[in-house]
């Protein structure tokens, strides 16, 4: 596979690598794996912003003591089809799948369950969750809050963090649907992209210093709530699902990922659901007709025909098709950042010849 | 309570007639009562598009027997935690009440509980729902589908309807956090508003019959997606919660529900979740914890000093308190409507001296 054509990194490798400096560095080895495959997977998926480029820094939060690699998981279950996940300040990948396997696990007796984690840490892209289930034929929902970076409508400083939504459900087309979605207009890396680029931001996306809406990447230093008050209040309900059910910081309580000291915890809550379709109707009949809607959706007639309707989750199933031949892509800068990290452990990079 | 000073009509006799007259139409008393106190709170929270302007529409759906009156509830629970509840073309507000009180009353054994509802017909707000959940100490999430008139993102005809999500949560401080938002940019309501105004719609909210954006409302005929994708895929997983789930059809297969055949019916779907906060946490302690995200989201330092930060609700809330004394504006047109009815069934209309 090696060779001038390939443009990126092939997924497998960069796995590995992953799970295996992470490991040297002292995280156990359900942590490691599942940190290698949310990271991996998600790049796999066109998600650069919530995939590999993350791991450097998940690195030395491991190092740091901000994430703690050997977790003792803890469920506090006072009811059947509920629970509560203390994840002692483990990574946010390992916590997430723990938590969404019991409410799959569950939800295949009950119907319906739903598990709430406290002291967590940054868990990637919520897809990565909702899909878990999805792929197991259930449909999934995964909920994170995260620090201060939205601000209300009407505010002037940020107050909710971008508190993704994720639903996935499964599809007998092969691919689970999957909308993943932040509450807030953009997320902060196309802010930072239109930065270097000079491009204008588009509107009702980002506010400056005082709070004004403004079109200049150069001044954002926040982002406002998709479609206005909706965003908000959808930001709003993820809180209180991820941090006022259990009693864990709010969005102004959290220390910012990237700019508090690394050693410091930050505890994320997180919220997963997850419903069996076999409790609503015959075993794969919701299979089928969400690989119908969607067959639908996409013969919808296009205002532009060069730009055919896609349903959520198209963009990434493409991208995940192009990557499985063309690799991952990672930046010059990210190399360097990965090649920080296999000095210190002692491993050969993924693209490094063997 | 009567006089020249009095601008609306007082919920509790709105209320009494609407039950009476649906009784006299045939309803029974559990239609009958959810119907109308569900139209009347809708108004007294100052959503008057969902209040009780629809009473005399529903009047007639219930005539031509698009609407079942006396409908025979069956639910099919094959696992604890969910049931589909087939409503036998009942009004919506009272099949939503049904299974709402199924999943509150299974949660709170269990957890975490959901009902898909099959069968039903319109039922107004969201919120209605999720409040019931709320009233009674539990987190509430109420979804309904709706005949096609949101156009997908790139799309040029409408797909799914304005698919709300309703959110509710208990509050200490006696009001319920309340969340309730087409997944539309607007509701078609302020489109027709508009029209009468002659003032412009704003950006990105709707389409003319080619599908092109426009923000003239004489021209719009469909909507478009909250925060563009985000919207879309947001309707989309309300459909799939509460078409795809139980088989129900979904938008564009759905009957209108004023420009088609008052007697044909609609076969609606609606999907409803409990959370038990007990489940998460020592009893009471989210509804202290909403009730202080609330008073810090209110107190956030506003952009404009004369229009203070809202928290979902508040809109609401506000115009509840005023209606209490004020009462419920009933247009010259929807008493015009009332009156049809009253004559039809032999009652005193609740704005006439007694």
């Amino acid at each position: 596979m090696a060779g001038a054509a390939v443009k990126g990194v092939a997924a497998a490798p960069l796995a590995a690598f992953i799970r295996a400096a992470l490991e040297r560095l002292g995280a156990d080895a359900f942590s490691a794996e599942h940190v290698a495959r949310g990271l991996t997977e998600t790049s796999s998926r066109g998600v650069d912003s919530h995939g590999v480029r993350l791991f450097p820094h998940y690195a030395r939060a491991l190092e740091a003591g901000r994430v703690n690699g050997r977790p003792n998981f803890r469920f506090e279950s006072r009811f059947e089809g509920a629970a509560v996940l203390h994840a002692d300040d483990a990574f946010g990948h390992a916590a997430g799948v723990k938590a969404m396997d019991w409410a799959v696990e569950r939800a295949r007796r009950l119907g319906t369950a739903s598990v709430a984690v406290r002291r967590s840490s940054h868990f990637g892209a919520a897809a990565y969750f909702a899909l878990r289930a999805a792929e197991q034929g259930l449909v999934g929902l995964a909920f994170t809050n995260a620090d201060a970076l939205v601000v209300p409508t009407r505010g002037k400083r940020p107050f909710f963090g971008t508190n993704p939504v994720a639903f996935a459900a499964p599809s007998s087309d092969g691919e689970p649907f999957c909308l993943d979605m932040a509450t807030s207009q953009l997320n902060w890396n196309k802010v930072l992209r239109a930065r270097e680029s000079g491009e204008a931001l588009p509107p009702a996306a980002a506010v400056d210093a005082d709070g004004r809406e403004t079109r200049d990447a150069a001044v954002a230093r926040a982002l406002m709530p998709s479609g206005g008050y909706k965003g908000f209040g959808l930001g709003a309900m993820v809180d209180i699902l991820c941090a006022s059910l259990t009693g864990g910081p709010c969005g102004p309580d959290m220390l910012p990922m990237f700019t508090s000291p690394i050693a410091a915890r930050r505890d994320i809550g997180h919220y997963f659901l997850a419903l069996e379709p076999a409790a609503f109707d015959e075993a794969g009949a919701l299979a089928r007709r969400v690989a119908e809607l969607r067959a639908r959706l996409r013969a919808e007639p296009p205002l532009d025909p060069a730009e055919p309707v896609l349903a959520a989750g198209d963009p990434e199933t493409a991208a995940r098709r192009l990557r499985e031949t063309d690799g991952v892509p990672v930046p010059e800068a990210d190399r360097a950042a990965f090649a920080v990290v296999a000095r210190k452990v002692g491993l050969t990079l993924p693209w490094e010849p063997v």
